[in-house]
């Protein structure tokens, strides 16, 4: 059958498998959208494959992790389908921050469906990871139900905060120098009020501190997060500690690693990022 | 000891060790210069380290390589230090092709020695790849003498046809994709007919095909060569082929690969930068 709601735009050969680029009009997001997806060499053997989605993070495109991480490698081994979507709407159409900062608008969706004019009519990214995007990769590839998810900074904010919101549709979630309490960092405070409106009530829905705090007990997730401690975000941004007091407190069973050195980059994640897949594998057969 | 040649520009931790890059005044190419280094975490237990030269491709500068290609992972667990210059000499003084073309002048240096004006000025790569490079790294890092040598597309020609000029200084030469026969293809043509004028005897110097048809019985060298077999590039800048067919007349014993639907990209370099990295690590430790 053939799908008409995704193009393939691009497809290269990556350790055995194929690294392909796909364009699709978004009706959640009202733009023209590209994300990437990996097939291991094991895709063509007709059994339904796990997914992992990876979530980037300011700045970023599909292409990012794609080109510098070094995932493929170890998703060709481990039979993983990779898919990495866009970061926030496209096109002229869609509006941008007025002095084009690079942590708002283009490249900065935060993953929140925004409330507010003028975002509120393409920046709708949570309801394109949690629904429209994973409907199209079942539609177009054969793969199975349940899928891990992982992601970088505010994409590790995207990846934490959507887990945790929707628990029983993933195996396992982690996280490279996340953002995890919005809430109260500048990146986080400066994008939630522009897409969200000033009343802070409506914040907490995308505050993974906030989420894990409420459901902790009950709700439990496996969850890696790796930070570095040479990152210049960490501290100012209040990147992954905040999450490890409140699980501490609420006996969530996450791993958190912290790492001498490493910096906010994609070296610190291609240097762990074998980790993280090991991690999904385990859990999305277990 | 300070050391005032080089300058070091930024410093990222990666797989244990460090990716690093530097600027430095280069004599010979008559302008300021980037190189990058990849540094294992065996770099700091004080004995020298084999290196390993990275010749990169037409538009490339020293940081392709170093962030699409995946070579840390393998250098770290190997112990091997990467060295990955720039593609042509730079700046502001540097002539460039007068219509921008991607295949002359900034990007495109060809690793040859220009006679011709207005290139004879920076155009220098040779000199600068096999002489005063390896003096800077031996300077200021603790390397062995004997190096391995590997490059990609206008770099494989580059990597090939330095260690069939130096074949002592070598213990080992790979390539991706390699240019062969420059003097029998669009972008060699093109290329050495600007740096090194109409008389063609001067241009076989250059020519890792002509280099091996005049030594391959005498002075042999470990060579591992792959091709993609989707390269866009494979049949019109005849890579690779040409000179599997001098090998095999000259009983030279290197050992070409050719791959299956693998293209000219990056994607096909990280999926065997692997066995490279172990094919020189062998014959370094020789």
């Amino acid at each position: 059958m053939a799908d008409t709601k995704t193009t393939e735009v691009s497809a290269n050969r990556s350790f055995g498998g194929w690294q392909k680029r796909f364009s699709h009009q978004s009706n959640v997001l009202n733009c023209q959208m590209h994300f990437s997806v990996y097939l291991p060499p094991a895709a063509e053997l007709g059994e339904p494959l796990p997914v992992v989605y990876w979530l980037s993070g300011l700045t970023c495109t599909d292409e990012n992790f794609v080109t510098k991480a070094g995932a493929q490698r170890v998703a060709s081994e481990l039979g993983l389908i990779l898919v990495m979507p866009d970061t926030s709407p496209r096109g002229e159409d869609v509006p941008d921050a007025d002095d084009k900062a690079y942590d708002l608008g283009l490249g900065a969706g935060f993953y929140v469906n925004a409330t507010q004019a003028p975002w509120n009519k393409h920046y709708r990214m949570y309801d394109y990871i949690v629904d429209e995007l994973p409907s199209l990769i079942q539609q177009r590839f054969n793969v199975q139900p349940k899928a891990a998810i992982a992601g970088h900074s505010m994409g590790g904010h995207g990846a934490l905060m959507i887990a945790l919101s929707n628990v029983k549709r993933f195996s396992s979630v982690s996280a490279f120098s996340p953002i995890v309490n919005p809430m109260d960092c500048p990146w986080g405070e400066k994008a939630f009020s522009h897409y969200l409106g000033e009343d802070t009530s409506q914040w907490q829905q995308y505050d993974s501190c906030e989420l894990m705090r409420q459901q902790g007990q009950f709700l439990q997730l496996p969850m890696l997060i790796d930070q570095g401690l040479a990152d210049d975000f960490y501290q100012n941004q209040k990147l992954a500690k905040p999450l490890e007091l409140i699980a501490q407190e609420t006996n969530y069973p996450a791993e958190f690693r912290y790492h001498e050195g490493y910096d906010h980059s994609y070296f610190f994640i291609s240097s762990f990022i074998e980790d993280h897949l090991r991690f999904h594998a385990k859990h999305l057969s277990a």
